[in-house]
């Protein structure tokens, strides 16, 4: 739907106000796109509600006239979710921005869906608290995206995703009405957990107005070291000793020597593992100096014990940040590369060698150049597809099949085809492989039970 | 639905064998009623599947005649959320009670849902691993029945309820489709959240058959105390202290004196806390002797400069038990003085003074006799309602608005009216209180999506 009706517009602007509607092609542009490959799709008009009542008033509208309407939030996202595919409406929530509350008798804090990752971050650590997760894009999306997608992130090993720290929403639903789910409650058993349905539904089942999130005391201390391996086993070996040891690391980072050189060839700068075939950054944090600093020490050590060929532990604030601007600078930098596909495959942790070598084998095959780094810990490894020097018509055909083969051996390994990067609009075709046709029709179900005409985001999620 | 045709239970016993199929009275007695009051509702036969085809084969039948399947763990719910309200047939998964796997390399485990809590967390001890969700009756309830209800217990205030244990799970949905959802994964975005919408969905959307729970490192140090106070105010003041000191304990129990005494009379031996107005239970946790050593302390201290009238440090295992042993008294010990009612009430942390003020209001406007005791760090506490020398008709006259009066202000307060228990079937009417006629419609759009004949599990959660 690539225009709409005057009389519509006319009522989206009385909804939201003449400021908070885009209707110009060139002011529209940012809302046409996400950072999901070079895919664009122009909505008919944009709107930047600032209350839960004009997010309802522009539902309602949309509902009435059957416009398809795609939430977004600040367009960060790596699988398409925030791409008006449909055209319609976007309805972005970058004006709802404030942090309503930050509770300190509670540990919790509410806050609106269009809050920057790490500026709630920065606001609470400022009252001594912590709100975990830890999405590399951090600095520039919102909390609302992060709630839609489920964000990730390299802590998730110890403190979890998103979802662990959402306690409760103010949703809308298609045709206006405005829902609470949850609560500012530890526990609470009321009902279904319409809560965590809502988490990772990439604004599907209903726009997210408002979030309760969970804080923990910060903790402050840390101690950071990167370990070089001359293969991935030995590097999933060292990480298996470190669990046995009784330490749970707050991350646990794996690169290839390709992602270290592509990030030290974007900073200028030397890093360590740049030579080895396998990096780890690992982190241990809490609450006690002393523990944190032996936990540090017993780590490095674990790591020589097992085949490590070399441990270099960060001291100081300054080189802890060296290392964490490596393994940040990587995914920009191994993007800029190439023309790239990258695939967000996640298994057991234990598989992780036996999908690392299937990764290698699919690549020689498909004559691919592929450079992997992630989450070790968590099993979650992003897989770029480069196409380097490939011509266009190579890329083409060799891609779809190498991809399907990726899926394939990560479901065979236990795994799926997300981690932490969403179905979107880019992966839904191959839903199929990690999800029998009875999973599908009962998510379709679902999905009718919240948005009977397919109106919100549609093209998501699920197959067509 | 009282009794089944012949042909029916002849397809029944085909399904799951004779040894699993129960038609007598007597036997059936069993699954008549569960740990909820005196309620009692015979089914028409019950059956014992041993696998997850006979568990579909057995729901491919009750969907096809339209027969009322009521699923069972091992009966221990406090909502009724096992009781067969509409006869037709009990589905117990007792049979299906073997521990899978404990994959150390993971740190997971897959269980059949007849497995009992305290079974698998002993299993996974051996191995050095922890599963924390503790509800009360750990010794006899099921994984199954764990997940229905989101069970939580002591220990939610730091490791969180069920819900946060379990990363999969394979169900079996009422037309018999057999679904798996998540994995042995600890980051899946691939699709909605389907394991987190069954975890606490009490039986009504689907029967689990298998569950994947997430384990950490077993911790295997614990200072455990008990702290006394003048008021339930100094006990809330002092909690929120040692938060503030940066202390997360693993437990916070909080007890009425009159709780106290009801436990030391029951085991026949005195208990610290009879005496005092308000008592509270704390226990750190932890994998360094020193560390957790320094928290009990200061934990200790921070309630004497907040208001303790004493403090009693539990340093041996075996006074650590006997400290446990109290608080785990309480529930029978109360419920055995007399006819009762227990809530479930739960709101934010930080307003249990205020619930604890007003609680004290409504029992005094009722004339009404109450006990307290529960989780003070979840803002958890069960209001026990005991009948003792009052009428019958006093009883049924003056409960339920005083029961009405306590979940409004439990909602005023932030909370909600089950913090753990479940809504089940005697709680359901008083939904309407904690969501709005929107929010309860969403609800039965989604049991639709699941069971859209409304056979699985009738009468709970959903009010008529």
């Amino acid at each position: 739907m690539h225009s709409l009706p005057a009389s519509i517009v006319v009522q989206l602007r009385d909804a939201v106000g003449r400021e908070n509607l885009i209707v110009d092609r060139e002011p529209l542009e940012k809302y046409a796109s996400d950072e999901t490959e070079d895919l664009v799709f122009y909505p008919a008009v944009a709107v930047t509600p600032t209350t839960t009542a004009q997010v309802s008033a522009v539902l309602r509208i949309a509902s009435q006239h059957a416009i398809p309407v795609t939430p977004r939030g600040a367009g960060t996202g790596l699988s398409g979710g925030a791409l008006p595919v449909k055209g319609g409406i976007v309805l972005s929530v970058e004006k709802m921005n404030r942090i309503l509350e930050i509770d300190r008798a509670n540990l919790m804090a509410v806050v609106e869906p269009g809050v920057i990752t790490q500026v709630l971050q920065e606001a609470v650590e400022k009252e001594g608290l912590f709100y975990p997760p830890d999405p590399a894009s951090r600095g520039s999306c919102m909390m609302g995206g992060n709630v839609a997608e489920c964000s990730g992130g390299p802590r998730a090993l110890k403190y979890g995703v998103t979802k662990d720290w959402i306690l409760g929403l103010e949703a809308v639903l298609i045709d206006g009405t405005v829902i609470n789910t949850g609560g500012k409650l530890l526990k609470n058993v009321t009902g279904y957990n319409i809560t965590q349905l809502l988490v990772g539904s990439e604004g599907t089942l209903a726009v997210v107005t408002k979030i309760i999130v969970k804080l923990i005391p910060y903790p402050p201390f840390r101690s950071t070291l990167v370990a070089t391996f001359d293969s991935l086993e030995g590097a999933a070996v060292a990480l298996t000793k470190i669990f046995e040891a009784k330490i749970v690391p707050c991350a646990t980072e794996f690169m290839e020597s390709a992602a270290i050189q592509a990030a030290a060839k974007k900073r200028g700068k030397h890093f360590p593992g740049m030579e080895a075939a396998a990096t780890l950054l690992i982190e241990v944090d809490g609450y006690d100096k002393d523990l944190v600093q032996k936990d540090g020490e017993r780590t490095g050590e674990v790591c020589l014990e097992h085949g490590a060929l070399d441990v270099i532990v960060a001291d100081s604030p300054t080189q802890q940040k060296d290392m964490w601007d490596m393994r940040r600078a990587i995914g920009e930098a191994v993007k800029g590369l190439s023309v790239y596909k990258e695939e967000d495959t996640v298994v057991p942790r234990a598989n992780l060698p036996k999908l690392m070598r299937a990764l290698d084998d699919i690549k020689k095959r498909h004559g691919l150049t592929t450079i992997c780094y992630g989450h070790a810990g968590d099993g979650n490894i992003h897989v770029n597809i480069l196409k380097m020097a490939m011509s266009d018509k190579d890329w083409e055909e060799k891609l779809p099949p190498a991809i399907r083969e990726i899926f394939t051996e990560v479901v065979k390994l236990g795994g799926t085809i997300s981690g932490e990067h969403g179905i979107g609009f880019v992966q839904r075709e191959w839903l199929p492989i990690a999800m029998t046709k009875d999973e599908i029709a009962l998510m379709k179900r679902v999905k009718q039970a919240f948005d009977p005409s397919g109106l919100l985001n549609p093209a998501k999620l699920i197959p067509e």
